[in-house]
């Protein structure tokens, strides 16, 4: 067994427009990496992040929490020592503490020679989630630790639904350089909503799955639709309405929130139109002042994977 | 091209637990007969129903309102009579006026040598279901029209989607004697519902839509619930709760009201687990006084059958 492992862990899209809570996939392109050695010396340390400023204290980064959490689950003689080079921008709304979770628990796995089933591993990687968000949901941490695209049918007990998707999908994404705090997300949400909308919403929720196990694309185009979360959310995410009819006109399938926001992503057929959805987007922002940065990304089949 | 054809044609589940208002599945051996043959008198008369008293009147009558709804639309040098040998019902919740509105249109066609499509079909159907319930909705006409599990990905334009299902898929029913008002089933009806529910109905329809795919009978088994409408309806059913936890406790994967009742379906692996089912609603309902009809029927792939 080895002693040491290094991994890619992927920064994800939560939500997809109709699949609030529900639904998420998982990018190729963009993500933390993650050293993780076995120690002489018990229990868990971090002993070094760069790319952003975050707590090497393991009880105040998602990354530690969640490794504690399967520590916690296991008697060992050793203990675990990681390095985290960190890509993902904390509050990009792609998965970033997702990431660093998923990673912690997945590259402490593989060093124990696979003890945990990935549905175990998601159960402590969301108490890691719960540190940056205060919930612990899955919606990021199951597309990253299962790759493709994820329906989490339920959070307690754990459910994860792996859902096939078509081969020629691809991702654009658009982050702009704001900050939209957790709480003005949740506080624009309705409690209540109308009983027609929510109709609308399961009817694509489930064209949507019935669009990736057939690989039709014009399914998916319709489904991608969210009548219930997006009317209240975009108001948020400066230019929303712009770069979705732009992406639509440069010929996406869709476009929405990206979980809470404010990064927006896009799906399309094929690379060069996921290309030519970047350029529109970078269209509209240029002319905004506000900085952004935008990738485009296959849709990652596989997950974390092993550097 | 023939002059006269009989077919069958069937009764059919709509809503399916979570689906309300989109999903729908088709029995096998519960149905209308009906026969439809060209005349050489311009427009369309209905000559014979027998079973139940409905009107001859085409104007009054949801195979005759369908019926015209699909002959206004074309233009014939000669017209049709229509005998319907009426099976189900008129107001049991298990499709009775889509199994007259659906096989009315359909036979039409076939002597027309299919002019039109099944989408177009379902248009023309949904005029006559309009005159039964005030509204016109496909939940119980796709399933007739198209075979198996169906979607209403939506109403305006019509658009189904055609569901796959595991083989060895059965449906037990059981339709009480009584009569609820569709005004009664609508009156108990939220205008609003919890964000939190309509976002466990969703996850449910995704799950159950992956489940058919998949064949996956224990993921159907946990997606079968509804957390929104059946907590409304069910009181206007006696025994509901009763004839569900005897269903499961007889090995049925899940139980929810057909339509908007009165009948109550449970879908079960296997003709021997439905066939159980059968017995566990048969009793529940020997004891209550209300007169009562079960049945057992596979899920009819093909709809609408040439007999």
């Amino acid at each position: 067994m080895r002693n040491e492992i290094k991994i890619f862990s992927p920064a994800t899209v939560a939500n997809v427009s109709c699949g609030f809570d529900v639904l998420g996939f998982c990018l190729d392109t963009i993500g933390d990496e993650i050293v993780v050695r076995k120690s002489k010396e018990k229990g868990f340390r971090i002993t070094r992040i760069e790319g952003f400023e975050l707590p090497l204290n393991p009880l105040e980064n998602v990354a530690g929490v969640a490794a504690l959490a399967l520590l916690n689950d296991i008697n060992l003689d050793f203990g675990f020592e990681m390095e985290i080079y960190k890509k993902i921008k904390p509050g990009s709304g792609i998965g970033s503490s997702s990431a660093s979770a998923s990673g912690s628990v997945f590259a402490i796995n593989e060093l124990l020679g696979r003890p945990y089933t990935r549905h175990q591993l998601t159960h402590f990687a969301m108490k890691g989630e719960a540190l940056a968000s205060g919930i612990e949901h899955a919606d990021n941490i199951a597309p990253a630790l299962f790759g493709g695209f994820t329906l989490v049918k339920s959070n307690a007990p754990i459910q994860v639904l792996e859902l096939p998707s078509p081969k020629a999908l691809y991702a654009t994404l658009i982050h702009p350089e704001i900050e939209i705090k957790t709480s003005d997300s949740r506080a624009v949400l309705p409690k209540q909503i109308p009983l027609q909308l929510a109709i609308t919403q399961w009817a694509n929720v489930g064209s949507l799955v019935h669009a990736l196990h057939t690989n039709d694309y014009q399914l998916l185009s319709s489904a991608l639709q969210d009548v219930v979360i997006e009317p209240y959310r975009k108001g948020l995410i400066p230019h929303f309405d712009s770069i979705k009819k732009q992406s639509v006109l440069a010929g996406a399938l869709g476009c929405g929130i990206s979980g809470s926001g404010p990064s927006i992503f896009a799906l399309s057929e094929g690379l060069a139109t996921a290309k030519s959805v970047e350029k529109s987007m970078r269209d509209v922002y240029s002319k905004s002042g506000i900085p952004f940065n935008t990738y485009v990304s296959k849709i990652n089949s596989k997950g974390i994977k092993i550097l």
